[in-house]
C-alpha cells in the first residue's frame, strides 16, 4: 500500500477518493443545473433554496448551503439596465458535506482572485 | 392590412404577435432552464417557487404559476429505485401571463396525449 | 373580426400567434439550455453546430443559425485569466426561421444597447 | 501519515483526492449542462462533440468521450410520437481523463442496473 492506501497497481480507488468525486459530482451538477438562471435581488433567496433541496436529493449529500451574495448582486444589477441577471458564479457562496464509504467530505466555492473556486475543505474517516 | 393587421409587405409583425413571441420566450426559458433538475416529493415546492420567481423577472412578465405533478412524482418514483429523479415535462403543469405593448397573453403547459404541450390560451388587447 | 383577425371575444389565439408564440419557445430553449456551457474559441464552433441541430429537433422548427461572436468572445477571454468562459447572450447572434400552422416566422437575437435581444423579424402566411 | 497520506488530524485533503474532486466535478457539470437537450438519431454526432469540447475547456481535463448509445435512443424514439427525446443519462456513455496536481484520474459514466452510474477507473500518480 502506498501512502494514498492504494494497491500496488497503484490505480485501484480508495474510499475516501470516491467520496472526493460524490463531492465534486455535486458541485458540478449545482453549477451547470442553475447557471443562467434569472435572478434578482428580490428572488435570489427562492432560488437558493431550490438549489439546496434540489441537490441534496443526490446519493450520499448530507447537506447543501447556498448563499446568494446580494451586496455584489445589487451592485451587478446597479451598473446594468435590467432588474435581473444571470446567475453565475460570483454571485454565489456555497458549502457541500458529502458522506460515502464511511468517509465525510466538506467542500466550498467561494471567490478567489475574482473567480469562484471550488475546493475541498476536509475528508474525514467517519466509519461505515 | 390583412386580417393579422400587418402591413401590404405582410410581414412586419404585430405588437400582439410580439407578445406571443415573448410568451413563447418564457416558456421555453423555464422548461429548459430546470429540466434535469433533482426533484423528490420532498423538494418540488421548493423547485416550483424558485421556476415561478426566476422566470418573472423577465422583461413583461407578469406572473408564473408552476404545479408539480406530485402523483405522477411519486408513482415514477415508486417505479423505480431512486427516491429522486429528474425534473421533466409530466412532472409539471405551468401557466404564464405575459404584457407586452399593450397585449395580454396568457399561455400553459399540461399534458395530453402522454406529452407536455405548450399552448397559447388567449390573447388580448389591454391598451397601453 | 378587430384588427389581428381576433373573433369577437378578442382573445383566441391566431395561427400568426401561435407561430410566434413557437418562435419563442425556441428561442428561450435554445438560451437556456445553453447558457452557462463552458466556451474557448477553440470549442465555439461545435457549440453553435450542436445548439442548430438540437433546436432544429423541435416542432416546426425549419432552420436555427448560430454564430459565436468571436471577436468578442476573444476579447473577453484575454481580459480575464481563465482559456474558457461561460457562454451567455453577447457572444452570440441566433437565426431561427419556424412555420406552424401556414404561417412561416422569422426571429432573431442579436445585441442591442449592450444587451441581448430577441425579436421577431417577419411573420408570413405561406399556406398550409 | 495514516493510510490515505492525511496528516493527523485526519482532514486535510491529499492531491488524489482534489484530483477525484475535479473529476467529479467535470462528470456533474457535463450532465447538467446538456440533460433536457433535445436530441435526436441525427443530431446525437453533434451534441456528443460538443460536450466533449465543452467539457475539455475545464481546467484539468485532459479529454472527455461522450457516446450516445444510438441503438436505445432508436428505440425510444420508435416507442413514442416524437423525432426526438430529451438527454438523458441512458442515452449516453461517457468517460473523462483528469490530471491535478500530480494525479491522473479516470472516471466514467455507464449504464447499471437501469440507470446512469459515475464512477472512479483510476487514479494514478504521474508526477508533476
Amino acid at each position: 500500500m502506498d501512502e494514498d492506501g492504494r494497491s500496488d497497481d497503484g490505480s485501484t480507488p480508495t474510499a475516501a477518493q470516491a467520496a472526493c468525486f460524490e463531492a465534486g459530482i455535486k458541485f458540478g451538477s449545482l453549477y451547470h443545473q442553475f447557471a443562467g438562471t434569472p435572478v434578482s435581488v428580490e428572488s435570489a433567496a427562492s432560488l437558493a433554496r431550490a438549489m439546496e433541496e434540489a441537490i441534496e436529493n443526490q446519493p450520499g449529500c448530507r447537506s447543501v448551503s447556498v448563499a446568494v451574495r446580494e451586496e455584489e448582486l445589487a451592485a451587478a444589477l446597479e451598473a446594468g439596465p435590467a432588474s435581473y441577471t444571470e446567475l453565475t458564479g460570483r454571485f454565489l457562496e456555497v458549502e457541500i458535506a458529502v458522506e460515502h464509504a464511511g468517509v465525510a467530505v466538506l467542500a466550498r466555492m467561494e471567490m478567489a482572485d475574482g473567480y469562484p473556486l471550488m475546493r475541498l475543505v476536509s475528508v474525514d474517516d467517519v466509519g461505515g
